[in-house]
């Protein structure tokens, strides 16, 4: 997979820091599911995942706005993906909303 | 390594996406040395680090404030490692700026 291509800031990023429990009952299926069901939610702009072998992941989603982010979060089968990580998947877990005021790319 | 444990929001987020190039010639070294480096700058609150099987790697680490990153942007030894960084061992990276206004954590 590439990297994430954004427009220029201001957006929003949701940052979601990691780390696996043992379990695996299904989850990289729902992983894959919830890439796709959230690129086709409104105001959606792009996503960088990854896994390290420890375990340890960090996925970043990033929005037009707060209120799209709202919205997926509310979205009925994220909701269910989320359920079952709080009880199964995520031995612990980070996120963090944050609004993107500058950008740039290399290498230069 | 454990999922950085950062204050209450605002504070500030440097998400570091990239895709490595093939080259090897000490970028291991340099990632630890960064790592340590960092965590000894004015403001550093913590980091999250993890690079995947696929050469896709994320690295957001967290700030007090804006000033605290131009000054850990301009540190001469990041400084060199910017520059090889540049030359040989990135095929592309995309840096973003995002200020943290909310966050929580799990499973609850």
């Amino acid at each position: 997979m590439s990297l994430a291509r954004t427009p220029d800031p201001p957006y929003f990023a949701v940052i979601f820091t990691s780390r696996r429990t043992a379990v695996d009952d299904g989850y990289g299926a729902m992983a894959d599911r919830m890439v796709e069901l959230a690129s086709r939610q409104p105001g959606f702009l792009g996503v960088d995942s990854v896994r390290g072998a420890d375990g340890l992941g960090i996925t970043v989603s990033y929005w037009a706005s707060e209120a799209d982010i709202r919205a997926w979060k509310a979205n009925s089968e994220h909701r269910l993906a989320q359920n079952a990580g709080n009880a199964r998947w995520y031995e612990h877990f980070e996120i963090r909303i944050a609004k993107v005021e500058r950008a740039y790319a290399g290498p230069r």
